[in-house]
């Protein structure tokens, strides 16, 4: 006899793997019938039924009555292994276009400027954008920049740029190495209506702190994605440590 | 004038702040009140009050009568650099205990041979394994493995071991490198219960495929990771593609 608990974890399984190979573009717009998943996994119909509604649950697929099941959108891959700002990522899958919501300069609150090893109260540059792929929002994206690099950025093209590039090309600088950590949180009622998802929908929050080769600091940044929209990529190498 | 938007995006930022200086185990068990708090990120108190209960709403801190705000537990960093088990990441932090729900040979579904490189119906090693650590869960992981190197773990002690450092180990092989991509989602009744989450809560959903040196995949697991306790940490580096 298959259990409830035992069909949920089984549902739980098909539904991962089936967002792996959405995610990886090894299925059309179009899913297959449920027939077909049940023998693509060696799971029952109603298992692939409840991963199916599982996957709705992400906004990853929706079902269209006399079509079937499609998938919502494409969700696009940011590695991890490389620094590079997501119109460079996107590059080839459209125009990554910024709503510029500040771009000004401010006195440093003492949180950012430990971040940036300055004195509380020094003058940064605080960009505050929400990117769009398509129209629809991918992140919102809180930036605090030194103000000796930043302030020569006001007068740029960042609606339609990427920071990183135009912090390279503005100032004629090689940034170095960038510290990543990754959270997965609940959208708050704010960033939910900025990013057009549902309160309390899964996003990443990242905080990355860009330096450059020498090690100094001069990019603070706080982005929350839509993680329906972007999936993370990272290449791991075994060995000594 | 300060609109309820404009709080809502101080509160954000002061949440994002916080959360970074929280995992970065920059503050301790009791956070600072919230005048200063107020100061640290030059927001107001309202702002101050607004962004904790973003926190608490992450699971991140909580408040008590009386007492103040506290950090519920540490948040935990896992290197997305390097190819390391759960257990190997987290040593001196406690140790990890696997209970495990499932260890056994089955015949591979359509879906998962493929991508273990394959013919369906062929045996694979499937093991399902919820993680703890200080007796509360970190993470599920169902994993399949290649026969040939996964049926010698089945009589190993997998409630307490590494799977990466028992692999090599019993099979005298060392693992070559793993493609991991990140999802953020929203737990699933079933995976809320074994995690003991709310439902709804955002977690991690990690796919990772890992391969031995020569390229042949051996390892394909599917992880969900709770969020509230886990991170995920890079670092970048900037350079040629």
């Amino acid at each position: 006899m298959v259990t409830t608990q035992r069909r949920a974890e089984r549902a739980r399984q098909v539904a991962d793997g089936l967002r792996q190979r959405i995610v990886a573009g090894e299925v059309g717009d179009l899913l297959p019938g449920e027939r077909a998943l049940g023998e693509w996994f060696g799971a029952s119909r109603n298992v692939v039924r409840e991963a199916l509604g599982l996957l709705r649950d992400e906004g990853l697929v929706e079902r269209r009555q006399g079509v079937g099941t499609l998938v919502v959108r494409p969700k696009y891959g940011h590695g991890l292994d490389r620094l590079t700002g997501l119109a460079e990522a996107l590059e080839g899958h459209g125009e990554v276009v910024n709503e510029v919501r500040a771009a000004e300069t401010v006195a440093a609150p003492p949180s950012v400027a430990e971040r940036l090893g300055l004195a509380a109260g020094e003058e940064v540059v605080h960009l505050e954008r929400v990117r769009r792929l398509g129209g629809a929002p991918l992140s919102l994206d809180s930036t605090y920049l030194v103000a000796d690099l930043g302030i020569a950025l006001l007068g740029k093209d960042l609606a339609h740029r990427d920071l990183f590039a135009l912090l390279e090309e503005t100032n004629g600088i090689r940034l170095g190495r960038a510290e990543v950590e990754v959270h997965a949180v609940s959208a708050g009622p704010d960033t939910a209506a900025l990013l057009d998802i549902a309160p309390g929908t899964a996003v990443f929050a990242l905080d990355r702190l860009t330096r450059l080769p020498d090690g100094r600091p001069v990019d603070a940044e706080w982005l929350h994605i839509r993680a329906d929209r972007l999936t993370l990529r990272a290449t791991l190498q075994r060995g000594a440590a």
